[in-house]
């Protein structure tokens, strides 16, 4: 399921293959986020072209909208989509925390990202939460029509094997940047529980034949907030249990460099030989961190929101990135990266995106987006290929002089 | 530049080749309504792909942004946008009316349209003008950021010629279904003034070889509301001067009889060996009805804005549409159109489609339209067809049953 193929001799770096029966990822990969089962802006179909390779749907999203019913009366996600290759699907506990706990705070994994809540959206600076957590599961309200709704450790693996993605999660408690150790010790221990659960009910429900992907895989998640102990604790216990493969959830710290200390207790906890993904990070900077780390596979929802902001990856210039709004491209013909061998640089020049951005064109979503993950695309193979010939820490020194360059 | 290839024996239906510098367009062609530089949600280049012959731009809007000098400067609208094949500019004479006339009284080219004001959008129903015209030509606000603007019939052909299409149009007033004969004609007689300004100017402009287009060919308009004799008296005085092909604009009645009248009167009046194009006008059966009656090409946003809004065609069905969102597609896991050859069909379900359109997906405006607009590039080839072999009656009238039958 999980080969390593290389490794780095000065850090925790290494090439892997993830083997799924919808296919192999070669790792470190970023995995594009295709919440409700589309990246946003972007056919399923135009996906294969620029060589992404896995894909992240929302159980919480899928369940409310079409509902996993549907999705396996469709034969299964990857039918449903028209997306042939590997897909992992997360539990809802992100989605658990970001309505309750993440609303009432106005926080998100990292709570620097708002540093001042006068800077929040006003709609989540007074937000109450939306979710109750017991030890049976949590119940929540519909985002879609108000219904009462409950997840269990039982239910999400049962809505998550019907839904037939290759990698799915257990539901987890998402504990927020602002959390005590009190409080995240005690979620965490619940969550510990619930994954006790889910193995359970993942073991059960094995070889029904009636769910469109037999071939499931059951990550664990750790979770512990950003405390050493607690962090470390939760990596021994989930690795205890025995799943094949591992993802790094929950909170993240107040900044960036507190999730990489995140990385520096939990990675090493973990066993050497099973995948390891770190859930909802994937900025630039963040990837090269988190592979010197030895994070195997990402998901981010940045890269392709910040292209539909007009925000576009071009390598060398400061943080990596243009804005297309500058009026500095108003007549500006080249592509948006020379060289790039996207859809979008083929065709489309920087004034013409520009063009589109600003008259708020749906078709200008599409063109940044592709190129933004074809960027990504490109810039795994080359971290992949730097960590075979084992000189990853240049490459990765050289990126993020860049970045910091801005 | 137009050469007529075949002719109906029983009514004005033709098929002919409009040859300009980016390629020949067989007629009748359905014209895909691209204002500002792109199809909605599609990008030029994915066009190319469902046998799209031609595109129409906006000249209003490409004029407030990003402007003809940022289009000259980037080598015209064709190198610009990326669609290397025939491209038509309106005039802007229809803004002028909508943001005029027709913002006043709250009404379309068609009045019946709205057929009760309660039931116009309430930022239309009590509009005031943003138009003034004179002699001179139209003065209006930007919408894009309030500045002053003026069009005259002169400034007009310049803006155009720098935009660069195979096929540019005079300033005209379009004036509304509810205008009195009085005043449409004084509006007539004024738009008369502004055709041969307009092809002075045209004249004077057309061996400057700055602009990017050499090969620009300037058509007149007629006008004349639905009153019989303003629209002889128009389409005969524009006829006289000489244009290589004629539009159809302006309000066409209260009806979609109306309309078709209005057809009956005009289009006997223009040269028959000139191609005629009938503006903003293509629902599936105006565009038969149109055609008998000697048209041939339309532009139209209906079947494109159908598709956003989840209204897909299919042969057959009431109407020749389906909604996806009904709830009788939530596991229908057919293509839109079983046989279609569009992408959307080799890939997607209804059910699929049906979720993304629920969803608020972007990626679905993209698919629907290209289904869409596929299924008009096969229907004009079947009207061409028919019209070859001497049955486009038989072949309007199997369509028009299945568009009645709802």
């Amino acid at each position: 399921m999980f080969k390593i193929t290389g490794k780095a001799s000065d850090s925790l770096a290494r090439t892997g293959e993830l083997t799924t029966s919808h296919g192999t990822v070669e790792t470190p990969a970023f995995v594009g986020v295709a919440t409700r089962a589309t990246i946003k802006a972007v056919e399923p179909s135009a996906l294969e072209e620029i060589g992404l390779q896995i894909l992240i749907s929302n159980t919480y999203h899928l369940h409310l909208r079409p509902g996993e019913e549907t999705i396996a009366a469709l034969g299964g996600l990857h039918r449903f989509s028209g997306w042939a290759g590997p897909l992992m699907t997360d539990s809802g506990g992100f989605q658990v925390f970001s309505l309750g706990a993440g609303k009432e705070q106005g926080v998100g994994k990292i709570a620097s990202i708002f540093p001042d809540p006068q800077h929040l959206p006003s709609k989540r600076r007074h937000g109450n939460s939306l979710v109750r957590l017991s030890e049976v599961g949590a119940n929540f309200r519909s985002i879609v029509d108000g219904s009462p709704q409950m997840f269990t450790p039982e239910s999400v693996i049962q809505i998550q094997r019907k839904i037939g993605a290759d990698v799915i999660l257990p539901l987890d408690e998402c504990t927020s940047p602002l959390h005590d150790a009190g409080y995240t010790k005690h979620a965490m221990e619940r969550t510990h529980r619930w994954a006790q659960r889910a193995l359970t009910a993942f073991r059960l429900l094995q070889d029904d034949p009636t769910f469109p992907n037999p071939d499931a895989m059951l990550f664990g998640i750790v979770q512990g907030g950003a405390y050493r102990d607690l962090r470390m604790q939760s990596a021994r216990f989930i690795r205890d249990l025995g799943f094949p493969g591992f993802a790094i959830g929950g909170s993240l710290g107040r900044s960036k460099d507190e999730m990489l200390r995140v990385l520096d207790w939990t990675v090493p906890c973990l066993p050497p030989d099973r995948p390891r993904h770190l859930l909802g990070i994937g900025e630039i900077d963040d990837i090269f961190a988190a592979v010197e780390r030895g994070v195997d596979t990402f998901d981010c929802a940045a890269p392709t929101r910040l292209a539909r902001n007009g925000t576009v990856f071009v390598r060398g210039a400061p943080r990596q990135r243009i804005n297309l709004r500058n009026a500095r491209f108003a007549t500006d013909d080249r592509p948006i990266e020379p060289g790039c061998d996207c859809p979008t640089c083929q065709t489309h020049s920087r004034a013409y995106l520009r063009h589109l951005c600003r008259s708020g064109e749906v078709s200008f979503y599409r063109l940044a987006t592709l190129h933004n993950l074809r960027f990504l695309v490109r810039m795994m193979r080359e971290i992949r290929g730097a960590i075979s010939r084992d000189c990853f820490a240049a490459l990765a020194a050289e990126w993020r002089q860049a970045t910091l360059s801005s």
